[in-house]
């Protein structure tokens, strides 16, 4: 637990939201299976989240060679959603049953815990994501779901993606603080450890069915983040919320 | 009122601020009062804010000529104060109190109507902010005042001061809409003018007293705009929310 001196001084907590704040496994999964019957709806969200890293990646690298603009996450996924098709066999979709199906992720649920979580620590502190989506997934996923963010912050606003210390260090900037004020809470250890580098402190939280009720991920503590939190629920009241 | 086929359209309405949904005059006039003693409150505020045009055109001018970045309006705020204190022959105040005030536009009463009339028109449409005010100033009103926005955008988003087209049209590609189906609701016609020459609808929401309650001013229709409102309350009225 933070000790009061400290906790006194946080002021924002920003949140990774695919796999931390919502399920994009569950949710990718379902909608794919509703709109094309008989697909192995887990391995098609798989196989669609594991092309979403090599993308921003790419999008990164065309930026740093001056080749490139930055570019939407919405806009990566519908690119990632074509090859995805093609390695499913899948035909039969026309163009605006694409697009219905790449704005599944504009339609994640949250994990149970969220919404109320979330609500006790906006009491207290400024609660925003800080996410690679855009910020109209963003904005759109938040309405539907109902996260009562503060603000939407993503890669968008910084023209950066995580893990780029201009994602950490921008929301410092943006509410004027020290980057020891912000903490960056997410299910994702390097996630947190970029975070940490760049001076914000860290909340784990364990998302241990994030792949699929079948592929249960490791939540073991590291020592290296300030808090561990079973779910938002738990940072919350680790937090005095 | 909107043609129903017209309305069926509308998907994002985004707010001026200053003025539109919050009562910049009282709130900055009654923190003057507050902490400088004696002062003319209404008189500082007009001071103040008669500041702002002219710096945010001196930005844009600099960045235009390729010598200066975009500036946040907190640092814009805090520049004007100098010239604002020196104006009124205020020279008690030291850096941390007048870094208080410069945070008065954080924390700026929104208009008695705004909290519940945002509410109801969040039922049907995205609703943001679109000012010149940063996202930290911005979230930090919205959180001190209850404004339910699904979505701060700020000129800081999009590196341009309204009224450049960059952020009108920024509204439309953030939500990969046409620019027909956002509307600017605000309480200057300038401001909804420009927002029209790029192809939004406008609102035109009547704040009589934007100036304090001594300087009425004149908030007659103007036919060019798609709707004109007593208040935020009155345009949910309108659209049927």
């Amino acid at each position: 637990m933070l000790q009061k001196p400290e906790a006194a001084e946080l002021k924002v907590i920003a949140f990774d939201v695919f796999g931390t704040v919502v399920d994009w496994h569950g949710g990718i999964a379902a909608e794919a299976e509703r709109m094309i019957p008989g697909v192995d709806g887990s391995a098609f969200a798989l196989a669609w989240r594991a092309g979403y890293q090599p993308a921003m990646r790419g999008v990164m690298a065309r930026i740093a060679e001056g080749e490139g603009g930055f570019t939407l996450l919405d806009e990566l996924h519908r690119s990632i959603l074509e090859t995805v098709l093609r390695d499913f066999s899948i035909t039969h979709l026309d163009a605006a049953q694409k697009r219905e199906l790449n704005c599944a992720w504009h339609r994640l649920p949250a994990w149970p815990d969220a919404v109320a979580g979330l609500t006790r620590l906006k009491s207290k502190y400024i609660i925003c994501s800080l996410s690679n989506g855009n910020i109209g997934l963003l904005t759109e996923m938040a309405k539907n779901a109902g996260l009562p963010w503060d603000c939407v912050l993503s890669a968008e606003v910084f023209k950066a993606y995580k893990p780029d210390p201009r994602t950490y260090l921008g929301v410092a900037a943006v509410f004027d603080t020290t980057p020891g004020q912000v903490m960056l809470a997410a299910a994702h250890h390097d996630d947190l450890a970029a975070a940490r580098a760049c001076g914000l402190r860290t909340g784990y939280i364990e998302r241990p069915f994030e792949f699929g009720p079948g592929q249960p991920k490791d939540v073991s503590p590291q020592p290296d983040n300030t808090l561990h939190a079973r779910d938002i629920g738990a940072l919350a009241d680790l937090l005095g919320c």
